[in-house]
């Protein structure tokens, strides 16, 4: 339980040619944190972790716990061990990402986000399982569902990668929400906070942990240098 | 010790603007592996490990055992578990890396190489130790000094990074070379095989540990669109 060591499975490029089958237990993502985020084989919706339990938010909105053998293309995880930061008010989803930024101290490292609170609004979107052949990661947008709720208390959580990594990382914030009743969720497309507490947990250590028995994923050509603008396109 | 993972402390694209200071005492860095390469503080010389020890070639081409306490600014290092993968004779230099490629079976995972026999001929460089203020990575190519030697028994050592990670990492083939005697070596600029034997070890994980605790790192740009070219054309 290295509380330094913030782990992935996958590397971001992977899904942008539509490398999107699971290549790794949900129980075995487990051994390497208590809390994160992902998505399913098949791109199937959007995994928030938290307390060691992982909850899937599907396409249709409906939020589920995962079961221990379903398998994922891509997701992260580190052991909490978050320090608060302090709070934060009426902040929009820009300023709240640049308030974090500056909370940090720094660009220059990974770090994880645990934003608590009410939000006045929260727009979130959730991926459609995606069936073979699969499409590209730019593809799959038209196959996203959107959802907005007002007035919703729960927790905004995920990552800040630095931009130099962009590629095996989605460069910036990539942030998934819950909310408290567990009832809806989403990767986050924008957000407006009412009150709420502010958490951060930097690493020193980034774990890059590649599907390498995927002959797949051995000869697939990951040189595309348009690869981090159809990143930036898909996730932000 | 996991045989799957290569550890790499620093992030090569801190060397670019001149971040050289060590930040990593060298027992330390044994604690994650007994094979690899790196550099001394102020970019000091070329270091190789191998089974356990770290030798220096200082750019006065002098060869030593670097001690426990001295600080690297940059070295990757892994458990040593090879695999054959046969022999190679009469290669030049790009010749034998595009057969360690085609060997590999693929450019998309992280993995140490290793080559002992004899050379026709070996061309290495070695840095010579920088003063703060600290110039830029390109800057240092004029301190640095070249060696080329005939019908030299040794080793050729080091990684294979996919073009992906570069920023992180130097992309493509990054090897030192060390003489069976530990009196010639450093970081190879062209190599002759004569005949050789050929190890490859692939890795799963690659684990990026950034020198967290140094505020010139947590501050520095590494945004810089040309960082990939710099670490190119210092590197290669």
């Amino acid at each position: 339980m290295d509380k330094s060591v913030l782990y992935q499975h996958g590397t971001l490029a992977q899904l942008v040619p539509g490398l999107f089958q699971g290549t790794l237990r949900a129980d075995e993502l487990l051994k390497h944190g208590d809390t994160g985020i992902g998505t399913l084989n098949g791109l199937n919706g959007e995994l928030i972790i938290a307390a060691g339990k992982i909850y899937q938010v599907a396409a249709s909105g409906v939020v589920r716990l995962v079961n221990a053998d379903e398998m994922m293309p891509f997701a992260n995880v580190h052991w909490a061990d978050f320090t608060s930061v302090g709070a934060v008010d009426q902040l929009d989803y820009d300023t709240l990402r640049a308030e974090l930024l500056h909370r940090a101290g720094t660009r220059n490292l990974f770090f994880a986000v645990r934003v608590h609170g009410t939000f006045q609004t929260v727009t979130t979107r959730a991926v459609a399982e995606q069936t073979e052949p699969y499409p590209t990661l730019t593809a799959t947008a038209a196959a996203q569902q959107v959802f907005t709720r007002q007035n919703v208390a729960g927790t905004l959580s995920g990552y800040y990668s630095p931009n130099l990594y962009a590629g095996a990382v989605s460069p910036g914030f990539h942030l998934h929400f819950l909310d408290d009743a567990h009832q809806f969720g989403g990767h986050v497309l924008d957000a407006q906070t009412t009150a709420a507490t502010v958490e951060l947990q930097k690493f020193t250590d980034f774990q890059l942990h590649l599907p390498a028995a995927d002959p797949d994923f051995l000869q697939v050509n990951l040189d595309d240098p348009n690869i981090t603008a159809a990143i930036k396109q898909a996730e932000n």
